[in-house]
């Protein structure tokens, strides 16, 4: 089993503490942390004195392949941007250029820290042998959408499904009718029923914008998550995108359920969409996570930016001392990682999964070191990552990632022949 | 006369076009622009196939030594914040540690792509001292607050400011006395008559937070705005930092006057001060620009990710297009430099400072290449930046400035004497 000793970290003990420790990693897991653990003749020794070690991110909602479409409109109106530019291009792509689109978000996830990612959207076996390649961990959504699907689709979906339970510990599939303005009462409900017999998480757009509750609540009389109650899919098995229009209703049924709102606060101010209640949603007891949303909304998949962006935004509608950096960090990685039934990930400790980071403590921005934390959600950027491990194993060592050379090469040719230029 | 040719570098165009071009850099401006410009013997010639060259940034408002409170103490209520931690560390600060501070400060944005900064503190000959040795831009406040200072300390600033007019072309002075809550009706009125007598900038904090207005209503009957208005101190010389609370009425006096509104969207919500409405500030026509605000409270002075928050937040109450990437870009560049009263910067033009980025098209966040400025604005972080050129000369090459290692330890070891630990 390969061993690796992270030597002399820096790793946070609490709110704003660190501590200096060795840390084993053996296979897949943390073995030990400690002072001084013996590297024995088989340990990859690696000397973390410059370093921080903390908790790598884990980005609880994207569509990966549409980085090809990466400020390829912006700053436009919905129906405009989707009808004129995103429908058009996405209507070109094929299964390999969801491979290319793919392989570049997971490049990009790496490179910023996030070793995690739940997506939604089309050609998902090619999504999935991406995650599988580069090493990350993954929740693949087998989307539904009645509005582009025939019903011969949507039974191909559930038969994909059936035939692929448990195939792999790292890159799994997940069950995600895509929102309720594109699948309706009755799927929403066999969805959520598979989901919860054949264990596959179940992951949705909910309430992102001001119009879709409004429809909503036109077309069924309630409210989005009212709605989905209603079809037996609020429950502990439930991770909803974007939560922005949450009401005060809407927030207590959601905190009874168990289930966990993945905010993606960029993309929600980008298309104007507005600020979830994050002070209210966190008052309540609401089960909070992050993600970044597809490229072309944000337009990157930096869960650092969002980090500092949903700690910052916490303070609106409620005071200086809301969502302190360390809670932040939580939201990044653990809450992330619970969510999505990735059991012992997200943290640093014995026993867990392990994914961190190796983050530079003299990088200007970590100094000074008053408190790492801090630094690290406040201050710090991607920069600031010198190395990345993922179940045990390097994706990134001094911030290079083994062939991104041609990842992004690929990548530039086949945006530019998708584009028509 | 110092040459550099930047060779078939992307050059933005407009909105979102870019051509390749050569740039010609004579002394400390962009002589020339064009295809194949001769390089002749004496020029150093910069490969820049694989860089967009993009205005720099200037930073509108900071506190540069206050870097050295970074992560003291963070995520609590602004009476706490200021009487147990803020003041107390910076009543040991000397002129020792402001220097120190300053260089810190400088380093970061050098790193982050800033190349001028405005700033409001003490011990001015010290952050004066680093700004003209590390070659960047400054505009450095003689700072008034009657709250803290006597009546002799302020002649004495009245004397310094009269004893260095016109000293430096890149590091200047500026009155700044700091806000109508430290600063007297009176004093306020002699301050703006002296800068526009001496020609200095005239630079304050106002209308920040909503209990600044609200104090200002009771103690003068009238907000901050048009406090200033009737101390004679709003005009087209007045760069005013934060304007967080405006009323319509505000905003009208404001455009009226040609005043710049240097807003720190970063640290207004992380102090919960609040959101600006930028939209309605662009809507009416209120000159903006960005500023970081000083790193205890951002906690860094990155730039890129102000203009970034305000092309988001200025989307809140507008709509998808208000502020797209192109303005946003020139909030943080040109109408900073303008509102500074630096002729000719902010922009890549013949006859301009030779001020720019190097930022590399092949980091991943560059790519694809539909839109450059799009990228720049939504998708990179500074890790994009390679280079920094400031009034004709490289401040960093490859992510590298000189003696950088020199000044992180030594902050290092100022910030933990300061703290006592």
């Amino acid at each position: 089993m390969k061993k690796i000793i992270l030597k002399s970290a820096l790793l946070p003990a609490k709110a704003s503490g660190a501590v200096r420790a060795d840390i084993l990693i053996e296979g897949s897991r943390f073995a030990r942390i400690g002072d001084n653990l013996p590297a024995g003749d088989d340990a990859e020794v690696v000397d973390c004195s410059r370093f921080a070690v903390l908790p790598a991110f884990y980005n609880g909602h994207t569509h990966a392949a549409m980085t090809l479409l990466r400020g390829y409109a912006d700053d436009m109106p919905l129906q405009k941007w989707l009808q004129e530019y995103i429908w058009p291009f996405e209507a070109k792509m094929t299964a390999m250029d969801v491979a290319v689109g793919s392989r570049l978000a997971i490049l990009e996830m790496i490179k910023s820290g996030t070793v995690f990612f739940a997506d939604m959207y089309w050609h998902r076996e090619e999504t999935m042998k991406a995650a599988e390649e580069m090493g990350v961990r993954a929740s693949i959504g087998v989307t539904f959408a009645e509005t582009l699907m025939s019903a011969e689709m949507i039974e191909k979906n559930f038969d994909f499904l059936a035939a692929h339970t448990g195939e792999s510990e790292r890159v799994r599939l997940a069950v995600m009718p895509h929102s309720v303005y594109t699948v309706g009462e009755s799927l929403f409900r066999r969805c959520a029923e598979f989901a919860r017999a054949e264990k596959f998480l179940f992951h949705t757009h909910l309430s992102e914008t001001k119009r879709e509750v409004e429809d909503c609540q036109k077309q069924y009389g309630c409210s989005p998550v009212r709605l989905l109650k209603r079809a037996g899919a609020l429950d502990g098995n439930l991770v909803a995108a974007h939560c922005v229009h949450f009401s005060d209703d809407d927030m207590k049924a959601f905190v009874d359920s168990g289930a966990t709102a993945v905010l993606n606060p960029c993309s929600n101010l980008k298309l104007s969409s507005g600020i979830p209640p994050i002070h209210a949603m966190l008052a309540g007891g609401m089960r909070l996570a992050l993600g970044t949303d597809g490229a072309s909304s944000n337009n990157n998949l930096d869960m650092h930016e969002e980090m500092k962006l949903a700690a910052l935004l916490a303070k609106v509608g409620g005071t200086a001392e809301t969502l302190p950096a360390f809670d932040a960090l939580r939201m990044a990685s653990v809450n992330v990682a619970r969510a999505y039934g990735i059991p012992d990930a997200g943290e640093i400790k014995e026993g867990a999964l392990a994914d961190c980071l190796l983050v530079r403590l003299d990088n200007e921005r970590m100094v000074p070191a008053h408190d790492v934390v801090s630094n690290w959600v406040y201050a710090a950027d991607s920069g600031c990552i010198d190395s990345v491990i993922c179940n045990g194993r390097f994706l990134m060592r001094h911030r290079h990632v083994d062939g991104e050379e041609d990842i992004l090469n690929e990548a530039q040719a086949c945006a530019k022949r998708l584009a028509g230029r």
